[in-house]
């Protein structure tokens, strides 16, 4: 199905999904819809994608979602991996010393750790995703003009009630003054080694040639939804006239990206450093030898209008304040690769979408200082959430209701993030405490805490969804999000879980991650490599230890119930896709691997297919590997091997459901909330006679056509 | 250096290297040369790369090997991981049973497992390295006719004593009949999901069409070295008149690649499997859910010229062969990818190079049963051992008397291999005992112990350079190698090894890896990560315990012979050179990280550069990390944090030399045998006067270029 709509050549004005803006978050959405196969198309006013500057911190979640992509290998072999963050604080002298280190990803959280890179990477990363799944293409120099929503058509499934006029930009207009500089400077004209320029940019900026083609043309098209992810400005924001709420402070920072040259000891650390009263730096170490250093500049005072002045601004200011604040360490450079300045504030939108047709995304609803590295994280991991909501019901699987959970989700989000930043930021800003009395300063070791508790908030593990119909947990929904009403509307469908049967799994945050082996090959996974983002949901059966009678019993019987006609993994599933594309059932079992094999598993977790025979890749084991340890899975996720449980978990890997292992019914029911029973649902694969009567061998392999065939001899002549 | 000669532009018909073959071996070779920066070209005369069947598995040593250049991560994702090893012989009613499991790498050995993918896949990892680091191209469709070699110029190192015609082919002569049969199949006219067709071969099918333009033209060009890598039936050999000695086998085998049908349980597992009286199978699972059988064919036999029939052999002799041997499970397929028949042989070239100015590598020099998995891995494996060593004397870095070791080496290996898989097939192929008096039976007992045996053999880990100029190890370099005497000529240079200073540490054999930590920034890497194959040689200090002043003391003292302007590492360096660019140095210190800085080190350890400061990759602790574990790397090498030791590697990972951690004198002596003087040799860079002197901040800067600048604010307007 998913190949099927990417390939049906629909007029070219009429798109499921339009998305405005390709940084980071829009980039996200093209890629699920990428990876879902929906028709979309992505727009951007600029003329190429970035090459300089810009955010940079990959935080532990977004390097798991990136993974789950196929992609989060290539920003971890090319990102600068940070490892430890230093404290530097004024001694009894005024001087600065280390007074701490942390580690800067908490450990044990995930299977990464936070790595910096190039924004301009991460959007290279994505475009080749997106270029391997689909025909998408990221269309620059193109601008939305105009924006119009029938909300009359906004409940009607089928309805293109968006109507957008999309303009054509020359080069000169799609080409933004940074970008004009960056291309004038050293990085294109002198090739210099260090250049963020990489060889596969190449076909991008190629690219740009083609812009005039269509230049100053205008065309308007209709689009069943629409993302705003056009960034801090957002038009698409001010045309549907929903604000930013919050405040901007008195603290300016410069930001340098250079190459130092330095006697401080830690420059290849993240380091925190407060003077006496000089004001504060943050180091951040990056890929290239480059570090990015985030200087308070204390000569530099907001004006009248709470606005600072740019124009006072050189690399040079910034550099004279880090050199007086790391004093009595030197500091200096011949390399700059960027350089900024900006005032901090944080603010947040008031609403997320419009009638849940138009989303805002990303930059678009929430402003905040960049020293969290949260930025580009939380602009993704908004995209994230809502790509799969999107596709699903675009595609038919799910119906409306749950797009409402997107505002509930990542507006909650949003304000968390600006609180904490608020906190953050003060307490980075600030002078330090000269001792207990004096109440002025900051307190370094409430800094320290903050630092800790901040890292983990930053990780964007700690993220927990409130309760929804996509969520099954206990509380209200309205509480626990950003005040929407998520909550399920039909009592028929609603569902408890059992939190204890999965006691360090949380309902609401991601799924954690352990090793498990594949069943049928030995081979060592962490559970969350099984859960790629292709807009699967997956029910994973934990049926304990199978050698136990009790429980080889529930787990025949489950597979009973989920292997009939009538089960929800059929119904909601059409009848001319994969049998595991809406829902894709997995099994984890306890006992030792080497005592059993697929074929003592329930056949509904090892389908037949007439091509492939059995799936081999949905049965796996808590056991030890030959090479990479015991994953310990049953023990870390909290549940017992003589009761087992079902685990529901979406297509963003959050987890909306613990139950009992066999409670069929339940499941049901979760599903039954905002699924679509589809029509024509397929008779089961019909399987191989050979295999179910007594064939004789060799009476199959006759009617096969073999495809590609040679008899070359390997032996020499 | 390196760029300056790939920029050179040296007339069309003048090249330091020719590589004939674009196989594994071929293109092992030019990636070397792109790594190093040597002009090369290389040509093949078919018209595109593999795309179907050949050899597939990649062993624990490739995969390090691959690492070094930057591409194993691309075969560790798309491959497919064997862990497992099921025997299954007959039981006492003459059924199969599985009667073992072995792990498929022994554990410990190294830190990848072998994988398990298409040749083809390979072969385009090596062109993306080749093309990331220079212009070279492989030219398809070109074959040599004419190959002459000037043996009175052969120990003129600027002379260019081999003369090659090459002759470019029509598209039509450079499609061989295997090809066709794939182009005209299934996997591209259907497009196929599982087709082995990735979308980045595009532009290499494109790159056919530029065949037609040269097609019928002749040129000739005058070539330092040649790299014979044209296969079993190399052309290049027989020029030469060298001969390939061994003999073949009656046993025949067919291959089949499927994806299968059927109810045998291991099937994704790596299982030998042996009938009663109906041959043998070996199960090789492969990505894509395939499945590669080698299955014995006892109903062919070899005719009176000790060939077989080809013609008599279709996949479903093949299959039906396989259904008998595997009975009573059954199997078929409703796709096959790729088949094929083989005799097996075993058989060694008398040479493996003229003159040490044309070489063969790969299986123009041996030949032998594909089913250990070692054919690809091998040939990689003789263009990884040759292609530094011709790099070096090419860059003027060395003199020939290096080049000699090639053939002392890989025949040696060659020789090996081939006794190996003498017995291994003999095993492999011949008939279950019944019982212990059955002596025309092969004891299963047996059959398993070469099967674990040979596996640390087949992992490449096992591999043992013989004493020479580049191995300092006791012992005959004759008896050691093929039989040529490679050992230092020079009596003043003869260099001694104490191996009980790194009791773990076998000098010949390749560099163990355990993990490190930068003590710049904290992070771990394996040791062997810092190996990149970029041509340079490593001298690795381990300083011991550097809290013990002894250690510290040796240390210091060291430090200065290394940086003082005459030592080794500035002598062999050209001037125009990178400091690290010839000989690289590194420390492992035993210490507490936290208890050091760099500038605890002495400056030789962390060189200046006068753009990018201090060098902080160059020091590293053996302590515990964040998130990775200790890798007790003192320990696991044996050596004692009291004492230390010092290592020299060769720019192939392996172990040269091993010795008192501050005997400066014999490395400098195990260098000068073979190493060049360089004239011109730069002063060490000048320092900052900012670090010198006590210039005060700000005075340095202004002269500095910012070459990118922004100063967007980030706050929403």
């Amino acid at each position: 199905m998913a190949q099927a709509m990417n390939s049906e050549h629909r007029p070219n004005d009429k798109i499921d999904v339009l998305i405005i803006g390709a940084g980071p978050a829009g980039l996200m959405m093209a890629n699920w819809m990428a990876h879902c196969g929906v028709n979309a198309r992505i727009v951007d006013k600029r003329g190429t994608k970035v090459f300089n500057g810009q955010a940079d911190g990959l935080q532990c979640r977004t390097l798991e979602i990136l993974d789950s992509f196929g992609i989060a290998h290539r920003a971890w072999i090319e990102g600068n991996h940070m490892l430890e963050i230093c404290l530097w604080n004024p001694d009894k002298d005024g001087l600065i010393r280390r007074s701490d280190r942390i580690p800067d990803t908490t450990p044990g959280i995930s299977r990464f750790q936070q790595v910096v890179l190039h924004q301009g990477r991460i959007e290279r990363f994505f475009l080749d995703s997106i270029a391997s799944k689909s025909d998408i293409r990221v269309e620059r120099g193109v601008m939305p003009t105009k924006l119009d929503l029938d909300e009359s058509l906004a409940e009607d499934p089928d309805a293109y009630p968006i109507t957008v006029t999309l303009r054509h930009l020359s080069e000169e207009e799609a080409t933004p003054k940074q970008t004009a500089t960056s291309a004038n400077g050293s990085v294109i004209s002198d090739g210099l080694f260090r250049s963020n320029l990489s060889p596969d940019d190449t076909e991008d900026l190629l690219r740009k040639s083609e812009l005039n083609d269509k230049a100053n043309s205008e065309e308007t098209v209709k689009a069943k939804y629409v993302l705003g992810a056009d960034g801090a400005h957002s038009w698409v924001r001010n045309q549907l006239g929903f604000k930013l709420e919050g405040d901007s402070t008195d603290y300016i920072w410069g930001v340098l990206d250079i190459i130092p040259i330095t006697d401080f000891p830690d420059i290849r650390m993240r380091c925190a450093i407060h003077s006496a009263s000089s004001g504060s730096v943050m180091v951040i170490p990056r890929e290239n030898k480059l570090v990015r250093l985030y200087i308070q500049l204390t000569t530099v005072g907001a004006g009248n209008a709470g606005k600072f002045d740019r124009s006072k601004i050189t690399p040079d200011l910034i550099l004279r304040s880090a050199q007086k604040i790391m004093a009595p360490y030197k500091i200096t450079y011949r390399y700059c690769d960027w350089w900024t300045a900006y005032q901090i504030g944080q603010r947040v939108g008031t609403q997320f979408s419009a009638k849940e047709r138009i989303f805002l995304a990303g930059d678009a609803v929430h402003t905040h200082s960049p020293k969290a590295g949260q930025g580009m994280n939380v602009s993704m991991q908004d995209a994230y959430n809502l790509g799969w909501k999107v596709a699903s019901v675009v595609r038919g699987i799910s119906d409306r209701s749950i797009l409402k959970t997107y505002q509930s989700e990542r507006r909650r989000i949003a304000q968390d993030l600006i609180r904490f930043d608020h906190r953050f930021s003060r307490l980075f800003s600030g002078r330090p405490a000269k001792d207990v009395m004096d109440e002025e300063g900051i307190s370094m070791t409430e800094f320290k805490e903050a630092f800790e508790n901040g890292n983990l908030f930053a990780s964007g593990i700690a993220v927990n969804y409130g309760s929804s119909t996509i969520v099954a947990k206990s509380g209200d929904s309205v509480e626990q999000g950003d005040g929407s009403d998520v909550a399920t509307q039909n009592e028929a469908y609603k569902v408890t879980s059992k939190p204890s049967l999965a006691s360090k799994v949380e309902i609401g945050k991601r799924m954690p991650s352990f090793k498990v082996l594949n069943q049928g090959d030995a081979r060592p996974s962490h559970f969350q490599e099984l859960l790629r983002s292709n807009g699967t949901w997956r029910v994973v059966i934990f049926p304990g230890d199978l050698t136990n009678s009790r429980q080889a019993e529930r787990f025949t019987e489950l597979g009973k119930a989920l292997g009939a006609q009538n089960s929800f993994l059929r119904r909601f599933t059409p009848g001319d896709a994969r049998h595991d594309s809406v829902i894709e059932l997995l099994a984890v079992h306890a006992g030792h691997r080497q005592k059993f094999t697929i074929f003592d598993f329930p056949e509904a977790f090892r389908p037949f297919d007439d091509k492939d025979g059995w799936d081999y890749w949905k049965i796996f084991v808590d056991d030890n590997s030959y090479h990479e340890g015991h994953g310990h899975a049953y023990e870390n996720y909290g549940i017992d091997p003589g009761e087992g449980c079902a685990i529901i978990l979406r297509p963003d890997q959050y987890v909306s459901y613990v139950g009992s292992m066999d409670d069929y019914d339940a499941m049901d029911r979760f599903f039954s909330a905002f699924m679509i029973e589809q029509s024509g649902q397929k008779a089961g694969n019909v399987r191989e006679p050979l295999f179910d009567v007594g064939v004789a061998p060799g009476d199959i392999q006759e009617n096969v056509a073999v495809r590609v065939g040679s008899s070359t001899s390997l032996v020499a002549a």
